[in-house]
Protein backbone atom coordinates (compact mmCIF):
# COMPACT_ATOMS: atom_id res chain seq x y z
CA UNK A 1 0.00 0.00 0.00
CA UNK A 2 1.29 3.58 -1.00
CA UNK A 3 -0.27 6.39 1.56
CA UNK A 4 1.10 9.08 -0.75
CA UNK A 5 2.54 10.73 3.12
CA UNK A 6 5.50 9.18 4.55
CA UNK A 7 4.31 10.85 7.76
CA UNK A 8 1.41 8.27 7.63
CA UNK A 9 3.92 5.56 6.40
CA UNK A 10 5.65 5.98 9.03
CA UNK A 11 2.89 6.05 11.41
CA UNK A 12 0.89 3.09 9.92
CA UNK A 13 4.74 0.82 9.91
CA UNK A 14 4.96 2.12 13.76
CA UNK A 15 1.79 0.86 14.36
CA UNK A 16 2.08 -2.62 12.34
CA UNK A 17 4.81 -3.95 14.29
CA UNK A 18 1.92 -4.86 17.20
CA UNK A 19 0.71 -7.92 17.77
CA UNK A 20 -2.29 -8.33 15.44
CA UNK A 21 -2.11 -5.45 13.81
CA UNK A 22 -1.61 -5.78 10.01
CA UNK A 23 -1.30 -3.00 7.63
CA UNK A 24 -5.29 -2.28 7.29
CA UNK A 25 -6.24 -1.78 10.76
CA UNK A 26 -3.25 0.28 11.57
CA UNK A 27 -4.16 2.83 8.94
CA UNK A 28 -7.53 2.70 10.60
CA UNK A 29 -5.89 3.73 13.90
CA UNK A 30 -3.70 6.20 12.11
CA UNK A 31 -6.85 7.74 10.38
CA UNK A 32 -8.39 7.91 13.87
CA UNK A 33 -5.68 9.68 15.23
CA UNK A 34 -5.52 12.09 12.58
CA UNK A 35 -9.23 13.05 13.60
CA UNK A 36 -8.27 14.05 17.01
CA UNK A 37 -6.98 16.97 18.38
CA UNK A 38 -3.36 17.34 18.31
CA UNK A 39 -2.64 17.69 22.17
CA UNK A 40 -4.38 14.15 22.53
CA UNK A 41 -2.03 12.80 19.96
CA UNK A 42 0.49 13.85 21.91
CA UNK A 43 -0.44 12.77 24.92
CA UNK A 44 -0.77 9.58 23.30
CA UNK A 45 2.71 9.26 22.01
CA UNK A 46 4.06 10.73 25.26
CA UNK A 47 1.83 8.06 28.03
CA UNK A 48 3.99 5.46 25.62
CA UNK A 49 7.15 7.05 25.66
CA UNK A 50 7.33 8.08 29.59
CA UNK A 51 6.11 4.45 30.45
CA UNK A 52 8.88 2.69 28.57
CA UNK A 53 11.03 5.19 30.21
CA UNK A 54 10.31 5.47 33.29
CA UNK A 55 8.95 1.84 34.17
CA UNK A 56 10.47 -0.09 37.42
CA UNK A 57 9.95 -3.53 38.19
CA UNK A 58 9.92 -4.76 41.76
CA UNK A 59 12.99 -5.58 43.18
CA UNK A 60 11.01 -8.43 45.08
CA UNK A 61 8.59 -10.13 42.73
CA UNK A 62 9.67 -8.47 39.33
CA UNK A 63 6.25 -7.17 38.72
CA UNK A 64 5.79 -4.14 37.11
CA UNK A 65 5.45 -1.00 39.23
CA UNK A 66 5.92 2.64 39.52
CA UNK A 67 8.09 2.48 42.98
CA UNK A 68 11.03 0.19 43.86
CA UNK A 69 8.85 -2.21 45.44
CA UNK A 70 5.27 -3.06 44.02
CA UNK A 71 1.54 -2.39 45.60
CA UNK A 72 1.37 -6.12 46.41
CA UNK A 73 4.98 -6.78 48.04
CA UNK A 74 4.70 -3.74 50.19
CA UNK A 75 1.05 -4.67 51.37
CA UNK A 76 1.35 -5.71 54.76
CA UNK A 77 -2.10 -7.71 55.28
CA UNK A 78 -1.14 -10.17 52.47
CA UNK A 79 0.57 -13.68 53.47
CA UNK A 80 4.30 -13.20 53.00
CA UNK A 81 4.89 -16.79 53.80
CA UNK A 82 2.92 -17.61 50.25
CA UNK A 83 4.33 -17.32 46.86
CA UNK A 84 2.65 -17.97 43.58
CA UNK A 85 5.13 -18.14 40.62
CA UNK A 86 3.75 -17.15 37.55
CA UNK A 87 5.16 -16.21 33.83
CA UNK A 88 4.09 -12.51 33.65
CA UNK A 89 1.87 -9.57 34.64
CA UNK A 90 -0.76 -10.48 32.79
CA UNK A 91 -0.94 -13.84 35.33
CA UNK A 92 -1.11 -11.60 37.89
CA UNK A 93 -4.04 -9.56 36.82
CA UNK A 94 -5.95 -12.88 36.01
CA UNK A 95 -5.38 -14.29 39.38
CA UNK A 96 -5.41 -11.12 41.34
CA UNK A 97 -9.28 -10.47 39.48
CA UNK A 98 -10.26 -14.26 41.41
CA UNK A 99 -10.26 -12.49 44.69
CA UNK A 100 -9.48 -16.00 46.28
CA UNK A 101 -5.56 -15.57 46.50
CA UNK A 102 -3.75 -13.41 49.64
CA UNK A 103 -0.23 -14.61 49.43
CA UNK A 104 2.70 -12.48 47.00
CA UNK A 105 3.77 -13.76 43.30
CA UNK A 106 7.39 -14.12 41.79
CA UNK A 107 7.25 -13.32 38.03
CA UNK A 108 9.77 -15.59 35.83
CA UNK A 109 9.36 -12.79 32.68
CA UNK A 110 8.54 -16.30 30.75
CA UNK A 111 9.04 -20.09 30.57
CA UNK A 112 11.79 -22.03 29.78
CA UNK A 113 11.46 -23.05 26.12
CA UNK A 114 14.35 -25.14 23.89
CA UNK A 115 12.21 -23.70 20.77
CA UNK A 116 12.45 -20.27 21.20
CA UNK A 117 16.11 -20.04 23.02
CA UNK A 118 15.31 -19.30 26.58
CA UNK A 119 16.84 -21.08 29.38
CA UNK A 120 16.91 -20.85 32.96
CA UNK A 121 19.39 -18.26 32.73
CA UNK A 122 17.29 -15.64 31.25
CA UNK A 123 14.57 -16.05 33.56
CA UNK A 124 14.24 -14.81 37.26
CA UNK A 125 15.04 -17.63 38.64
CA UNK A 126 17.88 -16.94 40.84
CA UNK A 127 16.05 -14.36 42.47
CA UNK A 128 13.17 -16.82 43.21
CA UNK A 129 15.81 -19.25 44.79
CA UNK A 130 17.26 -16.31 47.03
CA UNK A 131 14.10 -15.58 48.34
CA UNK A 132 13.08 -18.86 49.19
CA UNK A 133 16.22 -19.12 50.90
CA UNK A 134 15.69 -16.37 53.14
CA UNK A 135 13.51 -18.09 54.98
CA UNK A 136 9.86 -16.53 55.31
CA UNK A 137 8.45 -18.32 52.24
CA UNK A 138 6.79 -21.59 53.86
CA UNK A 139 4.54 -22.19 50.33
CA UNK A 140 5.30 -22.01 46.60
CA UNK A 141 1.84 -22.42 44.26
CA UNK A 142 3.34 -22.83 40.98
CA UNK A 143 1.09 -21.33 38.29
CA UNK A 144 2.36 -21.64 34.99
CA UNK A 145 0.76 -22.83 31.23
CA UNK A 146 -0.63 -26.12 31.16
CA UNK A 147 1.99 -26.65 28.42
CA UNK A 148 5.21 -28.88 27.89
CA UNK A 149 7.20 -25.41 28.09
CA UNK A 150 4.87 -24.93 31.58
CA UNK A 151 5.63 -28.38 32.84
CA UNK A 152 9.50 -28.31 31.72
CA UNK A 153 9.27 -25.03 33.97
CA UNK A 154 7.89 -26.68 36.73
CA UNK A 155 9.89 -29.59 36.93
CA UNK A 156 13.29 -27.66 36.84
CA UNK A 157 12.08 -25.00 40.15
CA UNK A 158 10.72 -28.42 41.66
CA UNK A 159 14.66 -29.95 41.67
CA UNK A 160 15.87 -26.18 42.25
CA UNK A 161 13.33 -25.63 45.28
CA UNK A 162 12.56 -29.32 47.06
CA UNK A 163 15.82 -29.07 49.62
CA UNK A 164 14.41 -25.93 51.19
CA UNK A 165 11.47 -27.89 52.77
CA UNK A 166 8.62 -26.09 51.34
CA UNK A 167 5.09 -27.10 50.35
CA UNK A 168 5.32 -26.95 46.51
CA UNK A 169 2.35 -27.34 45.08
CA UNK A 170 0.89 -26.27 41.49
CA UNK A 171 -3.13 -25.05 40.14
CA UNK A 172 -5.55 -27.58 39.47
CA UNK A 173 -5.74 -29.04 36.49
CA UNK A 174 -9.38 -30.46 35.81
CA UNK A 175 -12.35 -29.69 33.78
CA UNK A 176 -13.25 -26.35 33.84
CA UNK A 177 -16.46 -24.99 35.93
CA UNK A 178 -19.39 -25.30 32.97
CA UNK A 179 -17.78 -27.64 30.80
CA UNK A 180 -19.38 -30.62 29.97
CA UNK A 181 -17.26 -33.73 29.94
CA UNK A 182 -18.73 -35.16 26.46
CA UNK A 183 -16.54 -32.08 24.99
CA UNK A 184 -13.36 -32.39 27.42
CA UNK A 185 -10.18 -33.40 25.99
CA UNK A 186 -9.48 -37.28 27.33
CA UNK A 187 -5.86 -35.92 29.15
CA UNK A 188 -7.76 -33.23 31.19
CA UNK A 189 -10.56 -35.74 31.49
CA UNK A 190 -8.01 -38.49 32.55
CA UNK A 191 -5.98 -36.54 34.93
CA UNK A 192 -9.46 -34.99 36.79
CA UNK A 193 -10.06 -38.49 37.47
CA UNK A 194 -6.77 -39.07 38.67
CA UNK A 195 -6.18 -36.47 41.01
CA UNK A 196 -10.01 -36.47 42.34
CA UNK A 197 -11.02 -34.13 45.26
CA UNK A 198 -12.97 -34.85 48.45
CA UNK A 199 -16.28 -34.05 48.28
CA UNK A 200 -16.39 -32.74 50.94
CA UNK A 201 -13.46 -30.17 50.10
CA UNK A 202 -15.42 -29.05 47.38
CA UNK A 203 -18.54 -28.35 49.73
CA UNK A 204 -16.56 -25.72 51.71
CA UNK A 205 -15.92 -24.02 48.86
CA UNK A 206 -19.99 -22.34 48.84
CA UNK B 1 -8.61 -3.88 35.83
CA UNK B 2 -5.76 -2.92 38.15
CA UNK B 3 -2.03 -3.23 36.77
CA UNK B 4 -0.40 -1.55 39.62
CA UNK B 5 1.09 0.94 37.84
CA UNK B 6 -0.31 4.41 36.27
CA UNK B 7 2.30 4.38 33.65
CA UNK B 8 0.88 0.95 32.64
CA UNK B 9 -2.27 2.42 33.32
CA UNK B 10 -2.18 5.36 31.31
CA UNK B 11 -0.92 3.34 28.18
CA UNK B 12 -3.49 1.23 28.16
CA UNK B 13 -5.89 3.75 28.49
CA UNK B 14 -4.73 5.19 25.72
CA UNK B 15 -4.21 2.72 23.38
CA UNK B 16 -8.15 1.29 24.40
CA UNK B 17 -9.27 4.67 23.06
CA UNK B 18 -8.51 3.24 19.49
CA UNK B 19 -11.31 1.79 17.40
CA UNK B 20 -11.59 -2.07 17.87
CA UNK B 21 -9.33 -2.22 21.11
CA UNK B 22 -10.58 -3.27 24.65
CA UNK B 23 -8.33 -3.38 27.71
CA UNK B 24 -7.02 -6.73 27.27
CA UNK B 25 -5.64 -5.99 23.64
CA UNK B 26 -4.32 -2.83 24.76
CA UNK B 27 -2.29 -4.51 27.71
CA UNK B 28 -1.00 -6.70 25.20
CA UNK B 29 0.43 -4.12 23.00
CA UNK B 30 1.55 -2.20 25.89
CA UNK B 31 3.39 -5.25 27.08
CA UNK B 32 4.64 -5.83 23.74
CA UNK B 33 6.11 -2.00 23.67
CA UNK B 34 7.94 -2.57 27.28
CA UNK B 35 10.13 -5.30 25.96
CA UNK B 36 11.08 -3.06 23.10
CA UNK B 37 14.24 -0.66 23.09
CA UNK B 38 13.53 2.52 24.96
CA UNK B 39 14.62 4.10 21.65
CA UNK B 40 12.08 1.80 19.74
CA UNK B 41 9.29 3.12 21.44
CA UNK B 42 10.40 6.66 21.24
CA UNK B 43 10.49 6.53 17.66
CA UNK B 44 6.52 4.99 17.30
CA UNK B 45 5.46 7.60 20.37
CA UNK B 46 7.04 10.66 17.81
CA UNK B 47 5.64 9.40 14.71
CA UNK B 48 2.29 9.60 15.72
CA UNK B 49 3.23 13.36 17.14
CA UNK B 50 5.04 14.15 14.26
CA UNK B 51 1.96 12.93 11.88
CA UNK B 52 -0.44 14.63 13.95
CA UNK B 53 1.22 17.95 13.58
CA UNK B 54 3.14 18.08 10.60
CA UNK B 55 0.09 16.37 8.04
CA UNK B 56 -0.96 18.28 5.28
CA UNK B 57 -3.91 18.45 3.26
CA UNK B 58 -3.53 18.90 -0.73
CA UNK B 59 -5.36 21.94 -1.67
CA UNK B 60 -7.14 20.57 -4.31
CA UNK B 61 -8.94 17.32 -3.63
CA UNK B 62 -8.10 17.23 0.30
CA UNK B 63 -6.45 14.12 0.01
CA UNK B 64 -3.31 13.60 2.71
CA UNK B 65 -0.07 15.21 2.02
CA UNK B 66 3.36 16.28 2.69
CA UNK B 67 3.30 19.02 0.39
CA UNK B 68 0.64 21.67 -0.51
CA UNK B 69 -0.46 19.69 -3.55
CA UNK B 70 -0.32 15.89 -3.40
CA UNK B 71 1.39 13.67 -5.63
CA UNK B 72 -1.78 13.06 -7.57
CA UNK B 73 -2.93 16.12 -8.26
CA UNK B 74 0.85 17.12 -9.26
CA UNK B 75 1.16 14.44 -11.59
CA UNK B 76 0.77 15.60 -15.35
CA UNK B 77 0.56 11.90 -16.73
CA UNK B 78 -2.75 11.81 -15.32
CA UNK B 79 -5.75 12.68 -16.57
CA UNK B 80 -7.18 16.21 -15.08
CA UNK B 81 -10.18 16.38 -16.94
CA UNK B 82 -11.80 12.82 -15.25
CA UNK B 83 -12.40 13.71 -11.23
CA UNK B 84 -13.40 10.31 -9.08
CA UNK B 85 -15.35 12.07 -5.72
CA UNK B 86 -14.41 9.39 -2.59
CA UNK B 87 -15.28 9.52 0.95
CA UNK B 88 -11.59 9.33 2.36
CA UNK B 89 -8.37 8.32 1.44
CA UNK B 90 -9.29 4.76 2.24
CA UNK B 91 -10.91 4.81 -0.90
CA UNK B 92 -8.16 6.56 -2.74
CA UNK B 93 -6.08 3.02 -1.52
CA UNK B 94 -8.58 1.23 -2.49
CA UNK B 95 -9.07 2.31 -6.08
CA UNK B 96 -4.95 3.67 -6.45
CA UNK B 97 -4.58 -0.40 -5.70
CA UNK B 98 -6.69 -1.52 -8.61
CA UNK B 99 -4.43 0.63 -11.37
CA UNK B 100 -7.89 0.61 -13.40
CA UNK B 101 -8.31 4.91 -12.84
CA UNK B 102 -5.66 7.58 -14.25
CA UNK B 103 -7.88 10.68 -12.99
CA UNK B 104 -7.89 13.07 -10.20
CA UNK B 105 -9.91 12.38 -7.25
CA UNK B 106 -12.05 14.73 -4.60
CA UNK B 107 -11.75 13.76 -1.17
CA UNK B 108 -15.26 14.76 0.54
CA UNK B 109 -13.81 14.03 4.14
CA UNK B 110 -17.56 11.84 5.09
CA UNK B 111 -20.63 11.40 3.58
CA UNK B 112 -23.88 12.87 4.11
CA UNK B 113 -25.18 11.35 7.77
CA UNK B 114 -28.37 13.21 9.27
CA UNK B 115 -28.17 10.43 11.93
CA UNK B 116 -24.27 11.79 12.52
CA UNK B 117 -25.51 15.11 12.04
CA UNK B 118 -22.95 15.51 8.94
CA UNK B 119 -24.82 17.98 6.58
CA UNK B 120 -23.40 19.29 3.29
CA UNK B 121 -21.79 22.33 4.83
CA UNK B 122 -19.07 19.92 6.95
CA UNK B 123 -18.06 17.90 3.57
CA UNK B 124 -15.07 19.52 0.98
CA UNK B 125 -18.40 20.02 -1.17
CA UNK B 126 -18.13 23.63 -2.38
CA UNK B 127 -14.49 23.26 -3.31
CA UNK B 128 -15.67 20.20 -5.23
CA UNK B 129 -18.01 22.93 -7.23
CA UNK B 130 -15.23 25.39 -7.36
CA UNK B 131 -13.39 22.97 -8.85
CA UNK B 132 -15.89 21.63 -11.44
CA UNK B 133 -16.61 25.47 -12.37
CA UNK B 134 -13.10 26.19 -13.14
CA UNK B 135 -13.86 24.24 -16.64
CA UNK B 136 -11.07 21.54 -16.35
CA UNK B 137 -13.19 19.02 -15.64
CA UNK B 138 -15.42 17.10 -17.85
CA UNK B 139 -16.24 14.01 -16.16
CA UNK B 140 -17.33 12.84 -12.26
CA UNK B 141 -17.28 9.57 -11.45
CA UNK B 142 -18.84 9.00 -7.69
CA UNK B 143 -17.76 6.21 -5.63
CA UNK B 144 -19.13 6.49 -2.27
CA UNK B 145 -20.62 3.64 0.04
CA UNK B 146 -23.63 2.04 -1.07
CA UNK B 147 -25.61 2.91 1.69
CA UNK B 148 -28.55 5.36 2.39
CA UNK B 149 -25.99 7.97 3.23
CA UNK B 150 -24.06 7.62 0.13
CA UNK B 151 -27.34 7.46 -2.03
CA UNK B 152 -28.30 10.64 -0.62
CA UNK B 153 -24.86 12.03 -1.24
CA UNK B 154 -25.01 11.40 -4.71
CA UNK B 155 -28.12 12.97 -5.33
CA UNK B 156 -27.23 16.49 -3.64
CA UNK B 157 -23.90 16.36 -5.64
CA UNK B 158 -26.12 15.79 -8.78
CA UNK B 159 -27.88 18.65 -7.79
CA UNK B 160 -25.03 20.40 -7.15
CA UNK B 161 -23.15 19.63 -10.14
CA UNK B 162 -25.75 18.71 -12.71
CA UNK B 163 -25.99 22.21 -14.51
CA UNK B 164 -22.10 22.38 -15.24
CA UNK B 165 -22.65 20.41 -18.80
CA UNK B 166 -20.59 17.26 -17.52
CA UNK B 167 -20.61 13.36 -17.48
CA UNK B 168 -21.58 12.29 -14.16
CA UNK B 169 -21.73 8.50 -13.17
CA UNK B 170 -21.55 6.22 -10.23
CA UNK B 171 -19.57 3.03 -10.01
CA UNK B 172 -21.08 -0.09 -11.20
CA UNK B 173 -23.40 -1.86 -8.70
CA UNK B 174 -23.83 -5.66 -9.55
CA UNK B 175 -22.75 -8.94 -8.19
CA UNK B 176 -19.22 -9.31 -7.12
CA UNK B 177 -16.39 -10.78 -8.97
CA UNK B 178 -16.34 -14.82 -8.26
CA UNK B 179 -19.19 -14.17 -6.27
CA UNK B 180 -22.52 -16.75 -6.63
CA UNK B 181 -25.97 -15.52 -7.77
CA UNK B 182 -27.74 -17.74 -5.53
CA UNK B 183 -25.84 -15.91 -2.38
CA UNK B 184 -26.58 -12.70 -3.83
CA UNK B 185 -29.24 -10.17 -2.31
CA UNK B 186 -32.50 -9.50 -4.11
CA UNK B 187 -31.57 -5.73 -4.11
CA UNK B 188 -28.33 -6.47 -5.74
CA UNK B 189 -29.18 -9.08 -8.24
CA UNK B 190 -32.18 -7.06 -9.26
CA UNK B 191 -30.24 -4.12 -9.83
CA UNK B 192 -27.49 -5.87 -11.77
CA UNK B 193 -30.37 -6.89 -13.97
CA UNK B 194 -32.02 -3.87 -14.69
CA UNK B 195 -28.41 -2.49 -15.38
CA UNK B 196 -27.22 -5.10 -17.57
CA UNK B 197 -24.32 -4.37 -19.77
CA UNK B 198 -23.78 -5.71 -23.53
CA UNK B 199 -21.58 -8.40 -23.40
CA UNK B 200 -18.73 -6.99 -25.84
CA UNK B 201 -18.29 -4.92 -23.02
CA UNK B 202 -16.60 -7.37 -21.13
CA UNK B 203 -15.20 -8.86 -23.42
CA UNK B 204 -12.68 -6.01 -24.38
CA UNK B 205 -11.65 -6.56 -20.38
CA UNK B 206 -10.36 -9.14 -20.85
Amino acid sequence: MNFSSKLIDDAVNQFATLPGIGKKTALRMVLHLLKKAPDEVESFGNAMTRMRNEIKYCQTCHNISDAAQCEICSNHSRNHSLLCVVEDIRDVIAIESTNQYNGLYHLLGGIISPMEGIGPKDLNIESLVQRVSAGEVKEIIMALSTTMEGDTTNFYLYKRLKDFGLTISTIARGIAVGDELEYADEVTLGRSILQRTPYENSLMLK
